[in-house]
């Protein structure tokens, strides 16, 4: 597949099959997170995979957007000491998780070249799935990814044309 | 290519050739980032393609992060009143920023796989660009990438272990 053919292939996916993704595969989709841009290189992430059924009941119980019954779901979260050390104020509060959202989008790419469905969730309540993943102080849950086998093939989402979301030079053309 | 190898060929290219690149990739790599996922499909996103000498100029003049003499640099910018109507103030401030980076990342993976090098870069001026582009008040640039053909070809700065920043169900597997 091309990467258009990836990128356009990605689905939000809210509805999964039982099957158990191998751990193998899910620290595959890890890898290829950990290879997205960050600032100054710090790669301000760690990424939780979540495979155990009691402990998806608890993390599912705390993220209403999480849907569909996920066999895994990876909890992408940034090192903020970490980005503050190396980027102070924007570093911790905006550019570590702008950096976290390249690698999740590293992720469900590579999930989708592998049959693998994916949803990225914010609906969730984040100190709550601190004290259910024993997360230190310095670590926040920023995004939810659901990962498994789709139960279903939804069609994509109506998209905005290239044209109406791009402009040369400026704003509209308006040279 | 395999989508692993264009996420690993992907670098932040910092040194450019002078050939321009055709309007048409630089539409093609729009495409990809529209194809990105945005919570309730808002997709909060514009993206102005700058190409002409004299803009580029003025745009280089107040982004001391971009580097290298790019052709051609995309300012990725988010809808601050839309992203406000359909997701509040966590839609204005945070996700609609989530969003745009992850379409960022569709849009240098889809370089990548073309031969072209991109760097995303924070460091700008953004009152400065939003008056050069003729930003309206409620359009954002929150990312600025370059584009072009790469001078160079840097080596992969070192990652971070997948299993240094990876845990099943539990931070560092404190089960």
């Amino acid at each position: 597949m091309s990467i258009m053919q990836v990128i356009k292939a990605r689905r939000s996916i809210r509805l999964y099959k039982d099957n158990k993704v191998p751990d193998k595969d899910l620290l595959e989709l890890i890898e290829a997170g950990t290879w997205a841009p960050s600032g100054s290189n710090i790669q301000p992430w760690y990424f939780i995979i979540v495979t155990d059924d009691h402990v998806l009941e608890q993390v599912s119980a705390f993220s209403p957007g999480l849907l569909g019954n996920p066999p895994a779901v990876i909890v992408a979260c940034c090192d903020k000491q970490l980005a503050f050390e190396k980027g102070g104020e924007l570093g911790r509060g905006e550019l570590c998780v702008m950096d976290l959202c390249m690698a999740s989008q590293n992720i469900m790419l590579m999930a989708a070249e592998k049959g693998l469905g994916t949803c990225p969730i914010k609906s969730f309540n984040g100190p709550a799935l601190k004290k259910i993943l024993k997360l230190p102080d310095h670590i926040s849950p920023e995004l939810v990814l659901s990962v498994g086998y789709p139960k279903n093939s939804p069609e994509a989402p109506l998209r905005k044309a290239t044209t109406d979301v791009a402009y040369f030079n400026v704003w509209e053309g308006a040279q």
